[in-house]
């Protein structure tokens, strides 16, 4: 009997599940929390828009999680170390960190402790906003087959923005920096023993969706482009990568050390790195008719399409790219900026409540009836990344009343998710994409049956739940299996080891009626507030206001 | 030495005070809270707009809070009650009391028994919405005259609105009215002994802004009018009023029943009577080029002109009645429906808190910059009043992120109503009216110097506070004083018995700039969802999202 690893890199944690090849079945699992920060994020009060992580943390959670996983694994009785035959890896992004020549993070060096500018910069950080706006604006002028592959507008979330925005504010550290690794492929080289930057084989899930990578154009963005922004820019692109690999391609191979350090065989295979979701993708069965939701602080929709059809550019996607997910197939992927990051704002942030007072909400809300609050809100309190692909939006709640209560706003804002989660499905249909099948996975979509009824009604799609509750590290562990020859391609290692469960959320005719009118009015505010209804001027209001709280 | 009692009711109690005529001085006090409902509000769980109040708590009241009232003065030392010359008597409204033909309350006979409809129809029971619709229209199309007196719409808050839905709901009590009084002539009436209601001396204050009485048209509307909203209408107008009165005639003397159960000289003048904040604009020290705002649960601002010029009807403005506030002088009256309202929804509805979190968010958002949250809201969580004049209006937040805190809600629902304040002022003075001094009054006014401020930085101008704390009771004794021939006329009654306290708001010109810009984003919200931009159809998305509720 063959396992593999899958290690997925989460926002707070990082956890390691032992998959059994022959049928997906996870026999041990392990969490390891970062220490550092809040909550394994480093914030700066002053700044919202700063979000960082320490790279030790990393290393650190992948020795622990994997030890525990296979001394949880050893427990069953039934498998021994020397059966794993390969590891995937998972990780949050675009989360790039500064290393040195030796591939060592920055953030390790004495010179640069406690500066959170040489840590990882964390996918949620936004403080890269303006240098987003600048890559905007002159691939608009320079080259606009850039945008057109990542739905128009580049975000600050992404690896050139965030590179940039270090040069601008902390120049020390992007001089000391010899290349920027993806923190889902920094792991794999970790393992593999990769100690040159320029040996590190990328994922081409990162690089396409982040870093503006397509083969088409020999690449990442060329050196012209890039001077234009900064020539420092131009120059790090030497220090970067020429070829950016899908998941055929294994990064390494377990090295001694690191073999030694977890107790598993060495020279196994160690899968390329890509994007938690686009891995859970995968643990989810993505398939051509599929769409998956990972619903979780945020969502992140992902789905596939063969590499052989033609694929027109759908604008507002996040980014549509060849081998993101599965090799063969382009990868689509769209999101929502914050979802559970919505509803814990409003429980615990306002309200002042903690997990029971989730589940009253929860409760009470689930007793209303569609439309029966009044309200209608907008899910925009992180920005939105799908299909307005704008950062600086921000949240709305109307209808309120003097007898608004906490659980009908709970609900609208609920709702407001539902509605921007459909607004993606409706884009991406539009462009011709099918989409036949949704499965779901995250802790929301398995614990809150009152959401994924109302993103049933909603959406008017039936909501399937994957299978896993790991799906991520479980989409790894498959891209290793394939690799290590367990299965002789994707589709048929999903078929062995990806299910849903027998749950599953069908649309309700009366709520589904009452949603397609609020639906409706939702979609004036966001046309109106998001700037794409050409004769209303609101869509200015929410940048005026930053504006003036900017000044205040 | 001369005193005269000022009584006035409020939503939840009624207040009786002694007041020496020579200066204004407030010899005693007593409070009685109604017993009945909610704090002394019937109201019905199924039905938000509904609020009822109980008749016999206003019998009860006025005996309970003029004895208080009394006892207090008499601890004094220098007081005895021969020395009382008169008693006025505010009341909220409309407030109409259905009454049979010995003037009682139907509420108090047996058959009517806990039958709400049967008792005093709240100024705040919006029950009447579709008959307010139904009243405008239909003036709109037969007497335009009668809408341009109020602002251009009939209000679900008057007396033609909530008679006419008793008479669609529940015609047992509508045929059972004899007649109806507004609890501010009722209260008079009572006193004085009288017991027929064609014999009540009607105040012109209720009479013209809230009952489209006025003498240009021969009082009350005409009963052709009537008949077109329901024949029944029209005869109910012979069983009310030909003739109402400004504040120069008495509602009559008090009776010998009424002298001996209170201890007070049988004989003495009542006088008409006003609404609250009719006679409290009296309190505050009202002439021309004074506003007085009185800021409570809502917010009331009233103002005068000469009735020897010409004055324009101002759209969007409650009502311009002339003797409404001052004999000879046109009283305008405009306001807001929910401030405090809107604060307590926040704090104690949302928040769950209590008087102690009123606190801390007040010290949390003083601390707060104008402009720093990011936020905006419009106030209208229980419609707008002025100068938009649409109960099924509903609120907006705007600006929130994933950080927003319950401060920073507080203060900008503070700055809304700060904005709507804002809007009836520039209305006013557009139509010609001076406005060249503040005066104002109420519990916020008094203890709420951050909104107070606000206030000021809003609206660019200097904010005084009333030197009583009881204005409207004080304007009722001050009337009641004028009667007894203590002063020769209310100017001259105003000067010696009202004035300003030593502490005012003035605008800050940094704060002011902001509030500018916040302004004018305010502006184009209020304009774009109360349907005054013609250019967007977002004007309806409130009336939808209530569409769409009644249906669930």
């Amino acid at each position: 009997m063959a396992y593999t690893i899958g290690i997925d890199y989460g926002t707070n944690s990082v956890r390691s599940i032992v998959v059994r090849s022959s049928d997906g079945a996870e026999i041990g699992s392990h969490v390891y929390n970062y220490p550092s920060g809040d909550q394994g994020v480093l914030l700066d009060s002053s700044d919202h828009n700063l979000a960082r992580q320490h790279p030790g943390d990393y290393i650190a959670g992948v020795e622990a999680s994997v030890k525990g996983a296979l001394a949880e694994a050893a427990d069953s009785g039934e498998f021994s170390a020397d059966q794993v035959v390969g590891i995937g890896v998972d990780s949050t992004g675009s989360s790039p960190i500064p290393v040195d020549k030796n591939n060592h993070p920055l953030a390790l060096q004495d010179a640069f402790r406690g500066n959170p500018n040489a840590g990882c910069w964390l996918w949620k950080d936004h403080t890269s906003i303006d240098e987003a706006a600048m890559i905007t604006s002159t691939a608009a002028k320079m080259r606009p087959e850039y945008l057109a592959k990542i739905g128009g507008t580049y975000s600050s979330e992404w690896f050139w923005a965030k590179v940039w925005h270090c040069l601008n504010v902390d120049a020390t550290v992007f001089d000391a920096a010899y290349s920027w690794v993806e923190l889902c492929d920094f792991v794999p080289a970790l393992l593999c023993g990769i100690t040159d930057p320029l040996e590190i084989k990328r994922g081409i899930c990162a690089a396409g969706h982040k870093g503006l990578y397509c083969d088409e154009w020999n690449g990442l963005p060329d050196k012209e482009f890039l001077s234009a922004l900064d020539p420092k820019l131009a120059e790090l692109r030497d220090r970067l990568y020429e070829k950016a690999h899908d998941a055929s391609v294994p990064a390494g191979h377990l090295c001694a050390e690191w073999a030694a350090k977890l107790g598993l065989p060495e020279g196994i295979v160690v899968a390329i790195g890509e994007f938690d979701v686009h891995y859970g993708a995968i643990g989810c069965g993505v398939d051509e008719g599929t769409l998956v939701k990972v619903i979780g602080t945020s969502t992140c929709d992902c789905g596939v399409v063969s590499a052989d059809k033609e694929i027109a550019d759908i604008p507002g996607i996040c980014g549509i790219v060849k081998g993101a997910i599965l090799p063969g197939y382009y990868g689509i992927e769209a999101g929502q900026s914050a979802v559970g990051d919505i509803f814990k704002w409003w429980v615990e942030g306002v309200c002042k409540g903690d997990d029971q007072l989730h589940a009253e909400l929860t409760e009470q809300a689930s007793a209303l009836k569609p439309g029966a609050s009044g309200l209608l809100a907008l899910d925009w309190n992180n920005g939105n990344r799908t299909i307005l692909v704008d950062q600086r939006l921000t949240g709305l709640l109307l209808g309120q009343t003097l007898y608004t209560t906490q659980a009908e706003i709970y609900r609208a804002l609920i709702e407001a998710t539902a509605f921007g989660a459909r607004a993606i499905i409706e884009r991406i249909q539009e462009y011709g994409v099918p989409i036949k099948r949704i499965v779901c996975s995250g802790g929301i979509a398995e614990k809150n049956a009152m959401l994924m009824q109302i993103y049933a009604d909603v959406t008017g799609c039936e909501m399937l739940v994957s299978r896993s509750s790991q799906s991520c590290a479980l989409g790894s562990a498959i891209s290793a299996a394939v690799l290590a020859g367990e299965h002789p391609d994707f589709a048929t290692a999903q078929a062995a080891m990806t299910g849903t469960r027998d749950v599953s959320y069908q649309p309700d005719p009366a709520s589904q009626a009452v949603y397609q009118r609020l639906y409706a009015l939702y979609t004036q505010l966001h046309d109106a507030f998001g700037g794409v209804a050409g004769e209303s001027d609101l869509g200015l209001v929410m940048k005026d206001l930053l504006a003036i709280k900017a000044g205040a």
